[in-house]
C-alpha cells in the first residue's frame, strides 16, 4: 500500500474559490477503503460549506459527498468490499451497532458527523490527505472532489458492476434526499395532493417521490419558469411561479386546493418559504417537510396556531432514509432503478445548482 | 316546547367578570337538542376567550364547553338521543358527511368552529339564548355555563345511564385532549421516554396517555412542585422543577436521557416552552406536540436546524382524536373508563386552572 499522488479541489478557507491541487492520499488503515472517484455530484451543501454556513466544518477541507467509484485498495479487516468493486459513497454511514443504528426510527449513526463532533478526521483522529505539507480535512466521511479518497468501510456500499457511475453518484445524496423526503419522511399517500417548493435536483427528486407514491396532484413551485418543463417530465401536474401572483403563495395554493395541500416540501433553504410551505398544507392534517438546508444561525418566526390546528412540521436528513434498509435504495442497488433513466436528468440540474464561478467543472476528474 | 328561564354565567365583554343572569333558552329547532347541564368542567380555553385571546369569538357569549347532562327535549328529526338520555357535549361535532369527516386523517368537521367562521350562532344563523332582550352567542356549539343549553344533535353523544356526569364531563375536552395527544397525535410507543411540560388537568391526562401507551419513563415538568404528587399518582416516573436548574430545561432533559426524549408535550401555552419542548426531544426521531393553546398573535422564533435534523413538531385539537371513532372514547362510552377513577382527580386540577376571581364556582349550577 502506497501513497497516491493525485488531484483534488481543495477549499483552503471560507469564501475562497476551490483550488485544484496535487495531493497525497495515504493508504487505508484498518476498516477503511481507498476509492478511485469516477464521478461526483455537486450538491448545494458543498457550496453551503464553502460559504461558511456550517461553522463546525474545519478548513482546509476537501468537500464533495455525492461520489461513486471503484475500490482501489482496502485496509485490514475490510470484508464488505474488495479492490475492483464499484461503490457509492455515503455521508451517513451506519455502524449497525450503536443506539441510533439499532433504533428503527433513526436513520443515522451515532458516529456520523451529525451526531458527533464533525472534526473532519478519520476514526483514529488523523487525516489521509496532505497537500503542500499540510493535513487536509475530510468532509462528512466522504470527500469526493478528489481522484482518490479514503472512507470508513461503512461509508462505501457495493453496487452492481454494470451500474453507470456517472449517474448513480447522485443516489449518495441529492436523489435519495428528495425521493426519501416524499416516501419516507412525509409518507405521501396515494391520491393525495403535494406541493414542492424549489425545483433543483433535490426538488425534482421530491416530485419523483410524490409520483412514485401515487399522488394525484403534484404542484411544482419555482421563481424560474425554465425549470417547469423538467418538473412536468418528472411528474408535476401543475407548475406555478410565485412572481405571477400578488398574494402570498400559501393563499394561492389554498385557493387551488380548497383547504390546502396534503403534503408540502420546502426544497430551497429559505426560512420564508419554510413558513409558506407550512401554511400551504391542510390545517388539520397537512404535513410539511423541510428538505432545504436552513441558513446558518437564522431563526424562523411563525404563528404557532399553524401547528396547533393539527399540522405536522418535520425535517429529515438524507430523506429520512435508512440507507442500508431502504427499499428504494435496495431496489436501486439491484440496478432496477437505473432503467428509469431519471438520475441522469437530475444530474444536469444538480450541476446547475452550483455557480460555476465557485465550483470548477470537476464532475469527471 | 316552551322557552325555559334559567340561570347562566354570561360574558358580556372581553376582560369583564362573568355575570350570573336569568336567561331565556328557546326550544330546540330541527336537528337540535336541549340539554339540562348537570356538570361542566372549567377549561383554560374558556378563560382564554374571556381574556380576548380568541378575537373571532363574538360577545356577549356563554362559554363553557366541557359539559355533561340530560336531554330535556329534542327538535324535529333528531333520532340519536331522546329526552332523559345522559349525554356528553362536544365542541368538535362531526357531521359525518363533509370532506373532513370522510377523511380518516381529519379529526374535525368542516362545519366546526375551527374550520368555518365561528359566528357563535346555530345553523340557521340565530341564537337560542336571550338575556335582558339581547341575543347571547353560543360558544363552540356547546355553551355549558348555563342550566339548559341547546346544541346540534351531532354535538351530543349518548352515554351509559350509569355514567357519573360530574366526572365524565371532562371527557368532552380536557381529558381527551391530553390523553389523545399522547396516544393519537404522538402515537407514543411502548418502552419510550416522554417529557410533559405543565401538569394541569390536560398535562396530567398526557401523563396518563403516555402511561397507557406503555412509556417506560415519563418525566413531568412544572414550576409548581405541589403538582408532583398527583403527577406521580397518574404515572410520572420523575418530576423536575425548572427553577431547580440554572441551565435551560432542554439541556437538563438531554443530560437525563442521553440524546433527548422520544416524545415531548407542551401543555402550558407559552411559546418559550414550546421551543424548549422541541429542543428536548431526540434530534433524529423525536416528536414534540403542542397541546397548550398558543397566545394570540404571538409568534415563535426558533432555529430551523432543530427540525432539519429529523425532529417532528405537531399540534392537535382535541388530542387529534376523532371523537366518534376513537377507541378510548368508545371504551369510555361503554363505561369501562369510569372505573379507572382518574377523571375525578383531574376534575379538581382542571378547576384550579381557572382563577376563582374570574370564574364563579358554577360547576354545579
Amino acid at each position: 500500500e502506497t501513497v497516491i499522488r493525485c488531484r483534488a479541489a481543495v477549499a483552503w478557507a471560507v469564501g475562497k474559490s476551490l483550488s485544484v491541487e496535487e495531493i497525497e492520499v495515504a493508504p487505508p488503515k484498518a476498516h477503511e477503503v481507498r476509492v478511485k472517484i469516477v464521478a461526483t455530484g455537486i450538491c448545494h451543501t458543498d457550496e453551503h460549506v464553502l460559504e461558511g454556513n456550517f461553522p463546525e466544518v474545519e478548513f482546509p477541507v476537501i468537500v464533495g459527498h455525492e461520489g461513486a467509484g471503484i475500490v482501489e485498495s482496502i485496509g485490514e479487516g475490510v470484508t464488505s468490499v474488495k479492490p475492483g468493486d464499484k461503490v457509492i459513497l455515503f455521508g451517513l454511514p451506519q455502524c449497525g451497532e450503536c443506539s441510533f443504528c439499532l433504533n428503527p426510527d433513526s436513520n443515522y449513526c451515532l458516529k456520523s458527523h451529525i451526531s458527533s463532533s464533525p472534526t473532519g478526521l478519520m476514526a483514529d483522529g488523523t487525516t489521509r490527505f496532505t497537500c503542500k505539507g499540510k493535513a487536509i480535512h475530510h468532509f462528512v466521511g466522504t470527500s469526493t472532489f478528489i481522484e482518490y479518497t479514503v472512507v470508513h468501510e461503512t461509508a462505501a456500499a457495493k453496487i452492481d458492476s454494470a451500474a453507470p457511475l456517472e449517474k448513480v453518484c447522485l443516489i449518495g445524496c441529492g436523489f435519495s434526499t428528495g425521493y426519501g423526503a416524499a416516501l419516507q419522511t412525509a409518507k405521501v399517500k396515494a391520491g393525495s395532493t403535494c406541493a414542492v417548493f424549489g425545483l433543483g435536483g433535490v426538488g425534482l427528486s421530491v416530485v419523483m417521490g410524490c409520483k412514485a407514491a401515487g399522488a394525484s396532484r403534484i404542484i411544482a413551485i419555482d421563481i424560474n419558469k425554465d425549470k417547469f418543463a423538467k418538473a412536468k417530465e418528472m411528474g408535476a401536474t401543475e407548475c406555478i411561479n410565485p412572481k405571477d401572483f400578488k398574494k402570498p403563495i400559501h393563499e394561492v395554493l389554498t385557493e387551488m386546493t380548497g383547504e390546502g395541500v396534503d403534503y408540502s416540501f420546502e426544497v430551497i433553504g429559505r426560512t420564508e418559504t419554510m413558513t409558506e410551505a407550512l401554511a400551504s398544507c391542510h390545517y388539520n392534517y397537512g404535513v410539511s417537510v423541510i428538505v432545504g438546508v436552513p441558513p446558518a444561525a437564522q431563526k424562523i418566526s411563525f404563528d404557532p396556531m399553524l401547528l396547533f390546528s393539527g399540522r405536522t412540521w418535520k425535517g429529515s436528513v438524507f430523506g429520512g432514509e435508512d440507507f442500508f434498509s431502504s427499499v428504494f435504495i435496495l431496489n436501486f442497488l439491484s440496478s432496477s432503478f437505473c432503467s428509469l433513466a431519471l438520475v441522469p436528468s437530475l444530474g444536469t440540474t444538480e450541476k446547475n445548482l452550483a455557480p460555476s464561478s465557485l465550483l470548477p467543472p470537476i464532475r469527471y476528474l
